[in-house]
């Protein structure tokens, strides 16, 4: 047995771009870690650089919750998988009535990812989780061959806290319950497939890619009787509203001159034969509250800078079987169905 | 605007693979979750099939860890990348000496992917997570088109306890300090090289993915005073030493003739040019404790199934520059350099 060393040699040139050996937990992986990561997300938790954080005894329960990033492309209009990573994990935390704590970060890299793209990601991932208060306590490198990933994949855990008293579940739906959102529909979808297809809308439509917890934070703390929230993320507000109708055995009927939709992502999704009430949204709270507290929900999510769009879009019912109804604009109710295809692929 | 549902068709002949449509968070997304992850992880946690996992307060301080497994193949003599991310992850707690008490897994499937496979690995998480008493309490499904992942990803994070009295960290290293190994080295690094070449050995080497945890409980229970633990995967014992020596900025000298290696992989290492110190491991415990409770340590380890083969393969000495050194069987000690490049890509 000999101890010679068997690494391989370096191409020259290959100093802007993830190698392979950048995942193989030896030099340059911690050069990586240490040149890239581990400056951007510095703190207490992290600075050890050991294999896991330590953290400090939560007391009360905790939530804990996990997401993976494949959103393509990477960059887009308002926003990046970085924020995506960052901002679906504490919203995650946020609908469970959870204040965010900390974060995780594992990447996945394709070989021969320019580092500068890691680079502008990894900041993206700092700012975000600066901006929420929120550190990144610890973390995980991986690279794969060309061709066994698409670029970069991120996934998140997220740690949180649950606020004293919030009872949040779609079996505390009952009829007559108020659904509200805190803003306009379908927004981060088009916007990524717009970016993905060279689409040239006028306005161009940005991402809403935000943390709800702010919005989460002003409706528990005024007391509102909060039954349910959701970030309606992939299959949009339809398939939140189908997961809710399923579990508490109850119909929703929405208004749809109440949806609120902007101009653009109006014009876009007439365009492509899509229905905003199916579209991705990252910055948007899905709200159930309880009849006589939605005026106040209503003013509560207004007053914040996210929720100045917001809207009372319906309310549960008690038909049976369970459904999810829309009244159109002439009146009619029709049925709202759970969408089962993939109109729009890798749009988180 | 038109509520009419946009989804796509599904082709006929396409139920036993695994669809783009599984990952848009909707009505198939829902039966995949429903059909083949849920009911393996059944638990009171991840029942309620939220976005996110309510656990009770943890009294002390946690432990977090997250890391993703991208090995390949995804089955090899041995284990297979559901058991290797359930015990790598619970490894990473173990060796912060915590006591594992959740998981989340992510998923991110290829479109095509046999659902068998993903029933498999599936299975194998939920036999590995049971086995080692840990709750799968949260999870993410992503799908990526054909070409975009190699087949399937797992990330795992997990949460633990400190035990009690755990003080582990590179900077509680001493010169004289002892070095000693669970057991036989690179059993895993040489299993998957074996798998994915069709290198035909005899005996076939087996991966020794393992849960670590049981060690660490009976050298912490004993009362030994453990300076430093870690599990050495990829970049194998070297590269974890090579971390405890810049960390600690001391030295350590290992004895070549006391490295525990399993004939089947020593030769394959010599057949390959391969060394075990630089070969992954994925049920081994690598710990540096106090001069006087060597032997009592490696009297603990021995008791234990997972290390009859235990071994004190060296010691920390104060010589600076720090460094990695081994005699070898000759007499001779040589520096044993820190692996830079990529031996053994995709092994974890």
């Amino acid at each position: 047995m000999s101890t010679v060393n068997v690494t391989c040699p370096l191409p020259h040139d290959s100093g802007d771009r993830v190698l392979l050996a950048h995942g193989e937990g030896a030099r340059l992986t911690r050069r990586l870690i240490r040149d890239i990561v581990q400056p951007a997300f510095d703190n207490e938790f992290l600075a050890p650089l050991a294999d896991a954080a330590v953290l400090p005894a939560l007391g009360g329960p905790i939530v804990m919750t996990t997401d993976s990033y494949v959103v393509s492309p990477l960059f887009f209009p308002g926003g990046d998988i970085g924020k995506l990573a960052v901002h679906g994990t504490i919203n995650d935390l946020a609908v469970c009535g959870a204040a965010p704590l900390y974060l995780s970060v594992a990447l996945i890299l394709e070989e021969g990812l320019p580092l500068d793209v890691l680079r502008r990601v990894v900041a993206s991932i700092r700012d975000a989780a600066q901006a929420c208060g929120v550190p990144v306590v610890t973390g995980d490198t991986k690279v794969v061959p060309r061709g066994a990933a698409d670029g970069l994949f991120v996934c998140t855990t997220g740690l949180g806290r649950l606020t004293p008293g919030a009872a949040l579940g779609a079996d505390r739906v009952r009829p007559g319950d108020r659904i509200l959102v805190s803003g306009t529909l379908g927004d981060h979808g088009i916007a990524v497939l717009a970016a993905r297809t060279g689409l040239d809308l006028e306005p161009p439509p940005a991402s809403d890619t935000a943390s709800l917890f702010g919005l989460v934070e002003e409706l528990l703390g005024a007391g509102i009787d909060v039954r349910f929230l959701r970030d309606p993320t992939r299959g949009g507000v339809s398939a939140a509203l189908h997961e809710v109708v399923d579990q508490a055995g109850v119909s929703v009927l929405l208004e749809e001159q109440a949806l609120p939709v902007a101009p653009g992502v109006r014009g876009a999704c007439e365009l492509l034969g899509l229905d905003p009430l199916y579209v991705a949204n990252e910055g948007k709270l899905l709200a159930i509250v309880a009849p006589d507290d939605a005026e106040r929900a209503l003013a509560c999510l207004r007053r914040h800078p996210l929720g100045a769009r917001a809207a009372l879009i319906g309310e549960v019912t008690p038909e049976s079987p369970p459904e999810v109804c829309i009244r159109g604009l002439l009146g009619v109710v029709r049925v709202v169905d759970e969408p089962s295809g993939a109109p729009l692929p890798r749009i988180c």
